[in-house]
C-alpha cells in the first residue's frame, strides 16, 4: 500500500495534524489556529519586530538531500535569524505550506515536527496559518515577529569609521557543508571528512538569538546583519546603510580547516569561496572602540558561539579584502536570480 | 527586444522597485523595507490579529484571464477579508513573492500596483517583505495584520439557536464570474451576460472590512467567518464552532439572475452550485434576536453592501437547506487538494 499523501488526507486534516502537535497556548494567545485568524496581546512597552521569508524546493534545498525535518526548522531558522540580527526576541511565528499534493503524511508530520522543535527551542509560539496545494515545487513561509525595548533596536546603518567588525560562527561553513551533501566525486567519505558542523549549518542552521539579545541589550553594536546571502553581502549591507567602507582580514576570517579543504577540491579560492557563500545565518556586527569591554562581557555570556574580529569600519566607501599577498576588492555577495 | 524580466534584473532590483511604489510610512512604523525586518509600534490598548493566505498560479488563478493587478489586489483581499471577520482594522501587511524568473517586469509593476491600490483603500501599510525565485508557479504569500478593541473581536463561535444568519453581498458570484472567465462554448458574450460584477468578485474581491468593523463596534454578530471557501462551508464553521445547526432557507439566498443562468448553462443546479462556490469572500454571520434593531442601524450606515437574512440557527446540530420542493442537507464546502 503507497504511503498516504496530504492529497489523500486533504487541507482540514493536514490543519488538524499541525494543530495536535502544538504546545499549550501562551495566555497572551488569545486565538490560535482555527478560526479565520489570530489574535496575539502585544508585549507592553516594546516594540515589534516583523519578518518573512520562504524555502523554496528547488532553489533553496533539495529534497533528495535534505530531509523534511530540516526543512521545517529551517524555514523558521532564517526568519528567527532576522530577528535575532534587529535584537529582538522572538515571539509567534505564522506557517504557510505550499504542498505537492503527493508529499507524504510521514514526510509533512517529520516536516512540522522539526519546525516546532525550533520554535521550543526558542520560545516561539505558531499562532496560524495557511495549506495551499502547490502543483509544483514545496514551500515554506514563514511570518516571524518579535519585540524588543524601542532604544535597543539593532539596525543595519550605524557603523563609524574605527569601529570594529565581527562575526559570529564560522564562514563558509553552510556553503562547504552544501557542496558535501550535493556530493562530488573525489570527495572524503562523510563522517571522515570534518565536515559535520558544516552540514548541520547549512541543513538547520541554529538561529544566533541570544548572541543578537544580549549585543542589544548590552549596547554593544553598532550595526548588525545577518549573513543569510553571504558574508560579503553583509559587510556590503553593514557599509551601504552607514555609507562607510571596510576593510576585511583573510587571516582572522574563522573559516574551519574542512571547509578549506572542501573548496580546494572543488578547485574553489577557499576564502574567496568563503566570503560569497551564502546562508550561513551568522551575525555580521560593528562595535565602536569605546565599547570593546562591554564586547568582551557580551562574549564571555555567550560563550557556546564564538565571535572573531575580523575587520574594521573605514571612511573610504571601498570592501576591502586584505591577504598575505596584498589588498583587494572585496568578492560580490549571493543572490537569486543570479 | 524581449521585455525584461525579474530574472534579468534580479531580487535586489524586484525589492527596490516596490520600495519606490511605497507611500510614505505611517509614524508607527521604526523601520520598514530595507533593513533585516520591519519594526512597528503596536496600536495602543488593541489586540493585534494577524492571518496568512497564498495565492498559488494553477491552483487560486491562471494567468491566461486574471490578470497581474488582479493577482496583486485579491493576494491583499483574501487577507483583509479574515480581518474583516474578526472585526479587526487592517493595519500592516507582509509580503512574500515566489516569482518565475521569466515574469516580466511590467507583470510584477502590475501586481504590485494592484496590491497597493488595494492597500491605499483600506489603510494598509506595505511594511516588509521577501522575494524568491521560483521553479514552477508563481506565488503572492500575503501576512496581514489588524488591530481590535479585546471586546470587540468576532469569532466563528457563539451563534446561539434563534439567531438569524446573514450573508453580505452575493452568494456564488465569485464561481460565475470564474466560470465566465474561464470561458464555455454557447456562453453569452461578455458585457452582455450581466457578469460583469460578479466576474469583478472572481478577479479582485473587495473585502468587507467597514462592514465587520460595524459588527463587531457595535456588538451585534454572535459570531463571524469569510465565506472563502463557500456559503455552506462558513455556515458549517459558524455550527460547527458553535455546536449548533442551522436551516437555510434557498429562496431567500442572495444570488443574481445572471448567476444563476452561468450555472444554469454549465447544467449545474443554480442554488447547490452557489452555496458551494467557494471565493465569495462575503461576510457570513449570526445576530441574536435582540441585536435585529442594532443590525438596522449597521446596515443603513454600510448600504453599499447589501446583507441578506438567509436562515436561522438551530438546536438540532443539523446543517438544512429548505427549497420550495422540501427539505435537504446543505450541500458541501470546497477545498483544495479535493
Amino acid at each position: 500500500m503507497p504511503a498516504p499523501t496530504v492529497g489523500d488526507i486533504g487541507e482540514r486534516e493536514v490543519i488538524r495534524r499541525v494543530r495536535r502537535r502544538l504546545p499549550a497556548a501562551p495566555d497572551w494567545l488569545a486565538v490560535g489556529i482555527g478560526d479565520d485568524a489570530a489574535v496575539a496581546r502585544p508585549a507592553r512597552n516594546r516594540d515589534e519586530v516583523l519578518t518573512t521569508d520562504a524555502l523554496v524546493e528547488g532553489v533553496h534545498f533539495d529534497r533528495a538531500y535534505v530531509p523534511p525535518e530540516a526543512i521545517g526548522a529551517k524555514a523558521l531558522a532564517v526568519n528567527l535569524s532576522d530577528l535575532a540580527s534587529m535584537g529582538a526576541e522572538p515571539r509567534l511565528a505564522l506557517l504557510s505550506l505550499v504542498l505537492p499534493a503527493d508529499t507524504t503524511v510521514s514526510d509533512l508530520d517529520s516536516l512540522v515536527g522539526g519546525m516546532l522543535d525550533m520554535a521550543a527551542r526558542h520560545g516561539v509560539t505558531l499562532a496560524g496559518g495557511n495549506v495551499s496545494r502547490s502543483p509544483g515545487p514545496l514551500i515554506v513561509d514563514v511570518t516571524a515577529i518579535g519585540c524588543v525595548k524601542p532604544r535597543d533596536i539593532l539596525l543595519r546603518r550605524g557603523a563609524r569609521p574605527g569601529d570594529g567588525i565581527y562575526v559570529s560562527g564560522a564562514v563558509g561553513a553552510a556553503r562547504a557543508g552544501f557542496l558535501s551533501l550535493r556530493g562530488a566525486p573525489g570527495a572524503a567519505p562523510r563522517g571522515e571528512d570534518g565536515l559535520d558542523a558544516a552540514r548541520a549549518r547549512f541543513l538547520a542552521p541554529e538561529p544566533r538569538v541570544r548572541l543578537g539579545l544580549l549585543l542589544a541589550r548590552n549596547r554593544v553594536a553598532s550595526a548588525c546583519m545577518d549573513s543569510s546571502d553571504g558574508l560579503a553581502d553583509a559587510v556590503r549591507g553593514i557599509a551601504d546603510a552607514g555609507g562607510v567602507g571596510a576593510i576585511v582580514e583573510a587571516d582572522n576570517l574563522p573559516i574551519p580547516g574542512a571547509v578549506r579543504s572542501r573548496f580546494e577540491e572543488e578547485g574553489l579560492d577557499p576564502v574567496a569561496a568563503a566570503v560569497e557563500g551564502g546562508e550561513d545565518y551568522e551575525l555580521l556586527f560593528t562595535v565602536p572602540r569605546r565599547r570593546r569591554r562591554a564586547l568582551a562581557g557580551v562574549l564571555a555570556r555567550a560563550a557556546d558561539v564564538p565571535c572573531a574580529r575580523i575587520g574594521s569600519v573605514t571612511r573610504e566607501r571601498r570592501l576591502v579584502l586584505r591577504r598575505a599577498g596584498g589588498e583587494g576588492p572585496l568578492p560580490g555577495g549571493f543572490a537569486h536570480f543570479g
